[in-house]
């Protein structure tokens, strides 16, 4: 096949992929390879001794949880000596925010891709401040954790079946008209999903449950990225092990390392060092607590959101930094290495483009342009959190290798 | 004063004006004159004679709501008779978009302006399609202004009550931000109040009565819009009366005559035939089915908002016509006729810069430059309904006439 045969096709099941939350299931019944003692993280594979401080963390709450150790300490016994199954969420249909770690008991997202028949998982969004996805395993975070697997997610799988599913990708088609870019930027798809949600909510939930799930949705704000970023991984899985085919299909970091994954290349990552963050940083923070670029949130730019979609959503760099005529630069330049335009996701504010879509490895090398991520800066400290957002890189190296072992590739089938 | 001085204050009113919905009530307990057989509407004074198809198709229905009549023809004889005390909502602090038609019984929105001592009150926002604002009156519209009137309104009240009140204005401020210029576009303001409201509803009302209440805000799409209005006309009241004042605090059409009134001059009206539309009519219309310019909705314009916040909300384009860029040359040239920005209204796209604020009489006649409203297009004939949306502006005889009675005034006074 000709690249431009592949990468139109690519782009094709993209274009037809779909976005349907369409249930909320223990990981354990529904993520395939999900054994005990599996521990999935954000991210390129990455070992225990690599790992940073967030990911470890997350990783001492989620053996709490799961009551495979009692204290953080038997939980970093257990990782030391091997005892843990660590393996990539991206090797299971899995994806997730930050350090990204799913154990089998929580409870996950389920997004449907139903033209390709593929199936996503995610966990639930927990909020902002100290949540598990940046390392915090006190005692307020396992509470939540709880009452989020316990009581929330059975009330989200009652809701969703009343409701036969809901649209993610319908939402964030609309939200991207409304200054989302949706990596950092949920203020309109948020709210949008819940006014779907709430009437089932209601239904079938006990009145104060009711009221309990709709605040916490609506302060936690990024409620619906999970779901997104579910999405997003369930349309370009579909999209992946076509033959001779450039565009990138995921984008992802492990706090230790920045990968890529190529459509033509099957389930190989090309993964460099990942790169420190330029940002805004919450008050009482600066560089110095700042971990290198974390989690699987970039399949957003995969996709044609984040970075990519910023010209329609300038009012998020009040959140990440720069100006809106940066946001507005940043989009052009992205249409520079990337093969088409995102036929759902329209910018009204560049008379209704389709944002770009399928990242090209040889553009970027060919340019020298590597496409920018929006993202959430993580303390490098286990259990603080979140300390500001900006702007990062994937760094030029992953397209390079990348290029290189696609070159190799077509010479060994000629 | 000096008419600078003057505008200062205007402009120092409306910044510091605050739109908190407070509550609901019967519109015969609240509304000041509001005694039996009143009837308020849209816009500028006018005669039963002069009334267009879509006000008295709403004043039928609404003398059957009251039972003051049991047939429209009785209701048009009540009319001819002058049985029924008509006045302009203005008069009595009330606002209501197209025929904005009150009477006695009907529930209203209470927005405050707290800072001001303000009370300013609308019906409720009944939809889109056949409804009662558009002059129809049939049995599915006499029901559902039943069950908005007697199941509805109480069930807001309570949630009200509970929630101390939703700030409509903080509201707006997000919303501009998201692509809503708020007179033809909601899309973010309606789920972003449903979100506020959601947890209250459900906490006070009935499990199905919630659930009826949740899914109409939401369908109705545009729910918010008359908590805005009433919020804009409470804000400018507080900034009318100013001696030497040249700014505009009110344009309003009644389907007959377009009017504005200005701060300096009181509580008297300039007014002008009401201007046809421009726009994009719905399948099935065309301009020989369309009303004449309607209702009290431009009170947005008047504020900031609709098409003089036009840049910030490219995608409303697809629904009143023209481009983004007709969008964005439209603010600016606004820019050019009004005396300050809305500090709380910023367009992210203008990097942050406020809404054009404050229309000046004088910079209109000096510039030929009128203001444009986006507005909806109600057909001409009563019960059809929304039949389209477009584009037109206030007619520039309105801005002569207040000329020349400032320049009058101030020679009297000198």
């Amino acid at each position: 096949m000709s690249i431009r045969t592949a990468n139109e096709e690519c782009l094709r099941r993209i274009q037809q992929g779909a976005a349907v939350w369409t249930g909320v299931r223990q990981a354990r019944e529904v993520v395939p390879g999900m054994d005990e003692h599996t521990v999935l993280h954000a991210g390129p594979p990455v070992a225990w001794a690599q790992m940073c401080g967030p990911m470890r963390g997350a990783i001492i709450g989620a053996s709490m949880f799961e009551g495979w150790a009692k204290t953080p300490e038997e939980a970093v016994a257990l990782a030391e000596r091997g005892a843990l199954r660590f393996d990539s969420g991206h090797h299971h249909h899995c994806i997730g925010p930050m350090s990204g770690i799913i154990t089998p008991s929580m409870q996950v997202n389920v997004v449907r891709n139903e033209p390709f028949g593929v199936d996503t998982y995610s966990t639930l969004y927990m909020g902002i401040g100290k949540v598990l996805r940046h390392g915090a395993y006190d005692e307020t975070v396992m509470a939540k954790l709880r009452w989020m697997n316990h009581e929330l997610a059975p009330m989200l799988a009652a809701a969703l079946q009343e409701a036969g599913g809901i649209d993610i990708k319908a939402i964030v088609a609309q939200a991207v008209q409304m200054g989302d870019e949706m990596h950092n930027r949920n203020k309109a798809s948020n709210p949008l999903l819940l006014a779907r949600l709430a009437p089932h909510l209601v239904s079938v939930a006990e009145r104060a449950d009711a009221i309990r799930a709709l605040k916490f949705i609506d302060e936690a704000g990024h409620f619906i990225l999970n779901m997104v970023m579910a999405g997003c991984k369930g349309i370009l899985d579909a999209a992946s092990g076509i033959d001779d085919c450039t565009l990138v299909t995921a984008i992802a970091r492990n706090g230790h390392e920045t990968g890529i994954r190529v459509s033509g290349l099957g389930d190989r990552w090309f993964t460099a060092p990942a790169p420190m963050i330029e940002g805004v940083y919450f008050p009482g923070f600066g560089p110095q607590d700042a971990n290198p670029d974390l989690g699987d949130s970039a399949i957003t730019e995969t996709i044609g959101l984040g970075s990519l979609a910023m010209a329609g959503a300038p009012a998020v760099v009040e959140y990440v930094g720069g100006t809106p005529q940066f946001a507005l630069e940043t989009t052009m330049k992205m249409y520079e290495i990337t093969a088409g335009e995102n036929q759902a996701f329209k910018l009204p504010s560049l008379n209704f483009r389709g944002t770009p879509l399928g990242i090209d490895i040889r553009k970027v090398v060919q340019t020298g342009i590597t496409p920018v991520i929006n993202t959430g800066i993580a303390c490098r400290r286990p259990g603080v959190g979140q300390i500001g957002a900006g702007l990062t890189a994937v760094p030029m190296a992953c397209f390079e290798q990348a290029l290189e072992a696609f070159a190799a590739q077509r010479a060994v089938a000629a």
